[in-house]
This record gives structure tokens, sequence and C-alpha cells, in this order.
């Protein structure tokens, strides 16, 4: 049976997993990437467990998401934040220690990839995934490919204005789908809620230490009023958001994944009701909203796809 | 040499043509649709006008291009309010008088098909086309093909929420792009501006009788400060829209046509300083914004060629 890798590149780590021909990992292998690692060395590490991986299977390829803007025909890593790099052949070195075709695109992408192969019906054929962590990022699939765009940056649905003069988004815009949904923020206006007092958040940062978007949910769900209004504010965004992405690609699937969309209802209901309640129905008839599930492998299996 | 038949069917006219292998109309005719045409009689003189400008000549296919909700699939007209139509069977109306191929689809998808094969360089893949006419609607043109979506009603630009409780749009929403720059509501707006008095839009109301968006333009460029403000938000709301679908689907083109469009500089400075402002620079970098050059025929050649 043939077997494809799967490296998902992150400002924290790189997950290396070596994945079926049924989508299943099964092997998976963490390095570290804090402190802006040196690419090539970076490189031989990740392709000395590739090799590892490879021992006595048959490889067909690999495929790496890296978090940041990335020229997928060159596969280079143009600007990486989280890295610290800039201009990085990635393919280049990775080729020079592997002998299989290697693919290097963007993580949200290599994720939304992985989530429509796993978590969505075989009819499926126009699907959002939009990925709601730290920030928020999307991948765009149409017509069963995924859609990358004139540089390859589609799919950067988080800094869509939703608000003229909304909130300030470290992009340097204001009123950013990601200002409103995404962790950073979350935890950010929670915490400034709790400093501030008078909303029982600060109770819950006593008890939880530095409140989280995680915490935040709890806190909603426990009846926190000041916690729930931000997730209804969320959500509503997302909603906003979801409708403008429905009016322009009317897709049949819009999924939602990360961390953030672990708070399930708290985000869902007031998105639906935001997307009910501004969008033609023959439009949002058409179209499924859902919260992917334990989507954590969602970027190696993607990414081993690519 | 091979010929194509199209169709801009509208709630006022019916345009028919005869389209040559080089996307020049060869003849052309008009029939009326206003008062709620009867589909059956409707579709017989179009088949009519059709078969005559048939005659000697070999007839690839014929597309219509109509105002309305569409399935394309099935050739029926779902919904169409400019038409008075609903469910109404267009291609298998036509079919019973002509033998060629026939295709039937949304007028703004056969629009900015038309501009894509006419208007926009080989080389360009991933155009988006906004028509700003009496509302707003769009077609987008991804790896050079049509994107229909799942309902065939992608490309329903104009009613992307750009602002939470901003203008009321007659959709039934608030703060649609089309209540900021349909020609309908900047009409509307300086009628409302020129009754209150004290912006000398009344004087090119009285001059130029009712208001519309092209007197509006000419008031502007004569330095009307009231209408040079309704064109400045109007481009703004239009560089923000614009903004969202190129970080959305990293096009390298964005097309503007339709009357509206004529206005011109007044439209398109603030809509690319909106868009300079707001998005990433590789992104706009890579996009070319640009008003379509005597775009009337569009409508017909797109549909030819559906």
């Amino acid at each position: 049976m043939p077997y494809r890798l799967g490296i998902d590149l992150g400002g924290t780590t790189a997950k290396i997993a070596l994945v079926d021909a049924k989508n299943r990992v099964e092997r998976q292998e963490s390095v570290g990437t804090a402190n802006r690692p040196d690419p090539k060395s970076l490189a031989r590490t990740m392709a000395e467990v590739c090799r590892r991986f490879s021992i006595g299977k048959k490889i067909q390829s690999l495929g790496v998401g890296v978090a940041g803007d990335i020229d997928s025909e060159r596969g280079v890593v143009r600007v990486s934040p989280n890295l610290g790099w800039k201009n990085v052949p990635l393919r280049n070195l990775l080729k020079r220690h592997l002998a299989f075709p290697i693919m290097v695109d963007n993580d949200a992408n290599a994720a939304a990839w992985g989530i429509f192969h796993t978590q969505v019906p075989a009819s499926a054929q126009n699907v959002i995934v939009i990925t709601l962590g730290t920030g928020v990022g999307g991948g765009i699939i149409l017509n069963r490919s995924l859609h990358r765009g004139a540089t390859g940056s589609a799919g950067e649905i988080g800094h869509m204005t939703l608000v003229q003069n909304g909130r300030r988004c470290n992009c340097g815009n204001r009123g950013c789908l990601e200002a409103y949904a995404g962790g950073y923020y979350l935890a950010k206006y929670a915490r400034q809620m709790a400093k501030a007092g008078g909303t029982a958040l600060e109770k819950w940062s006593e008890l939880n230490g530095e409140l989280t978007a995680k915490s935040l949910a709890q806190a909603a769900n426990a009846g926190n009023r000041a916690a729930k209004n931000l997730w209804e504010e969320a959500g509503r965004m997302l909603g906003i958001a979801i409708g403008n992405l429905v009016y322009t690609l009317n897709p049949d699937t819009v999924v939602l994944t990360g961390g953030v969309a672990k708070a399930g209802g708290l985000l869902l209901r007031p998105a639906r009701r935001v997307l009910r309640e501004r969008t033609f129905k023959t439009i949002t008839g058409a179209v499924r909203v859902k919260i992917a599930k334990g989507a954590t492998e969602a970027g190696v299996i993607g990414a081993s796809l690519l």
C-alpha cells in the first residue's frame, strides 16, 4: 500500500506524519521550530524524520503546509512571520535530501484540503474552510480543487473588512473579521474587561489564570454575561463574513475549524442566525455550516494530499 | 465561418445578436419585454429572430443570459422579478423552435463571460466582473472558467454586507454594497438631497429633470460637493468590497462595468485608494482594477459564448 508524507510547519512545531492511502495518520513526530530556525538545518532535520518514516514503505509524495505567504508553484516561502523566514526555497532545500515529489503550500490551504478529504461528504463540490485560531484564515475549494488565486494568496478570509472604523487589527487595518473572531483578540478584549472589573470576568481570570479563548468559552457556558457578549459579537461577525462568502461563491459547505471553533454553539448560533437574517433563501438553503470534528490532524493529512 | 447566437434577456428588452467567430456582433435586433411577457410567445418571437439570423449561416449554439435566478443545468428561469417569471423552462421552450444547442444562464454571468473574452488580456486567469447598473451584480471567472456555485447563484456581489446597520436595501437587508453603489440608490439619495435643498443639487434637478446616476456624475464633475460626496462614498464602499473579494479570491483582474461604472474616476479613485489602504501589498500588487470600455455588447457576446 502506498503512503504519503505530510508536514504541518508552524511557528511552534513542525508536525511530520506518515499517512496511509485511507488518510489515516500511521506515525507522527514533532520538531520544535520556535526561535526562528535556520531553514537549511530545519529542512535537514525534517528530511531525516521523513527518511526514517519511509523505511520499507512506498512513499508517493511529501506535502508541506507552512504558516505564511507561499509561492506554491516554486515551492518558496515568501514570508513567514511565525518562522522569521523570507524567500526560503523550502522545496529545493528538502529536495537535497529526499527523492519523492515535494509540494509546498500555506498551512490554511493544507488544512482546508485535509478537511475536504476527511470531513465533508463526497457530494460536496464547493467548500469554504474557515480556520479560527489565534488568527483567522481559510481555504477555498471550488469544483473540488483548491483555489489558490493569482499569487497563491486566496482564502485570506480573516482580513475581510466587516466594520469600516471597527476594532484595530494587527495587520494595520480596522474592522477585520480576525479582530472579532480571532483567539488573540477574544482573549485580549476579555482581559481588558476583566481588568476594568464589574463583569465577573475578573473571577474567571483569578480561577483560570490569564483569560484565553478557551476559558472565555467556559465562562460563557457558565453564564457569564460579558463572555457571552464577546462570543455573540464574534459569531455575528462570522455570520456576516459567511454571508458575504456565500453570496460571492455559493458554496454547498462551510466548515469552521481551529481552536476557537471549539466554542461550538456560542459561535455557531449567532453566526447561523445572522446568515439566515441577511441572506437570500435560495443561497443559504443550499449551504451547510458546520464545525469540524477532531480536526487536529487535518493539517498533516491535507499537506500529504497536496 | 461558424456563427453563434446570443440573447441578453432583461426586463425592458431582449437583445438578440448574431456573433461571429471573432466575437463581433454582425446583426442585432431587440424585442420588447416590458409588461411581463408570456414565456411561450416570447420564446417563439425570439426563436423567429434567431431563425432569420441563421439563414445561410452555420450556427454553433445559442446562449441566453436572463436577469434573474437561473438553474443553468436545466435551463430553467427559477425567478425573474424583472420579467415577472417563476419556474419557466426557457431552454425547452426555445428547443421547440430551434435545433442547435441552447444554454441559459443569468445575465451577470453572461456579461462577465463576454468581458472576459473581449476586454481582458489572454494571460488573465482569475477575473471578477462587477456590474454597476440600477443594481449591483457580478460574475466570477476562476482558472478561466465561470464559477457558478452550488445553485448557480455565485457572484451576487451586490448583496455583500458592508455596513451592519447601514442603508436599507430593497433585498430587505441593510448595508449591502448595492445600497451605496447601485444606480437606483445613488439617484434616490441625490433626489432626497435635492429635495432637502442647500446642496445646489436642486439646480441640477431643475436643469436635467429628475436626477439620475448619469446627471449625478455630471454634477460631481462640475464641482458639486454633495454629488462628489455621494460618489466618494460609493467608491469607498466599492473599494472595501473589492478588497474583501481580493482577500478571498486573489484575482489578477477586477473589471467594473454597467452604466454607473461610466462615472469613471469619480468611483475608481476612492475605490483604489481604499483598496491600497486596506489590503496587503502582495495581493493588491497582483490585481488590476479597471473599467470596461464600450461594454454594451458584452451581454450578447458573453451569452453567445456560454
